[in-house]
């Protein structure tokens, strides 16, 4: 059954399956998009303020993408999304590191201009096996409204 | 030569190179991390609001950083990023664009806590072979300060 944005709420809180992160996986994403030496570089990455290797934050969020998809985008009539804010990466991300994420819904508004849409926003936190916070982000995401 | 923090001015300007998107590259991302039918499905596509297929926003973001590495970033003491603001997906990115990035330099400004380090805040823009803008970003990136 899809969720229209009717079946969204402010306040509500939906939680992720785990995602775990290889180092073989976070190597190869940053080798393409963001060649960063403590990316893709394990001795570079020592030296570096870091003090070893980190997934690139752009991998991050992709992979909460990826877990907003199988969260409950894939039941959604999801429309995709103008934009999103606020970004933050507030600790590293490390190989082997199993990541999940809340969604939790903090606005739901109907198109003033297409009455067959609306706009969700949420606050998405990615954490880590040890429930640290890992990054931040707010999200927009345009729904379908439902068919009456 | 290493770029520091003391190389960037506010009011400059930074051309990437181009960077084509293939279909292939386009659906390849899309199926791991944003699987939305019209990213992947170009018989759903065609029947969505976009009007056929379009690269996930987060792929677009990712060239971004890559070129953002080609143009200046590679050559610099960076050392990583807090976060960035204000992604707003303009356009669709279609198979076949040929993507560039103008990365504009807002805002120098060195850390008062540490005296080794700096932000450099920018706009970036990603354009396509129309000149059309499909993508901005206000970026937010760390760079060491020139050893004196």
């Amino acid at each position: 059954m899809a969720l229209y944005l009717e079946d969204f709420t402010p306040g509500q809180v939906l939680e992720s399956p785990p995602w775990m992160l290889t180092k073989n996986e976070m190597v190869d994403f940053a080798k393409k998009y963001d060649p960063q030496p403590f990316h893709i570089d394990e001795a570079a990455a020592t030296k570096s303020i870091y003090g070893g290797l980190l997934a690139s934050g752009w991998q991050t969020i992709g992979i909460m993408m990826r877990l907003m998809w199988d969260t409950f985008l894939s039941r959604t009539a999801s429309l995709g999304s103008p934009g999103c804010d606020e970004i933050r990466w507030l600790k590293p991300v490390r190989p082997g590191d199993t990541l999940r994420v809340r969604f939790t819904i903090t606005e739901v508004t109907p198109s003033r201009s297409k009455p067959d849409r609306g706009i969700v926003r949420t606050f998405n936190e990615v954490l880590n096996q040890h429930g640290e916070v890992v990054m931040t982000v707010r999200g927009l995401g345009m729904f379908g409204r439902k068919p009456s």
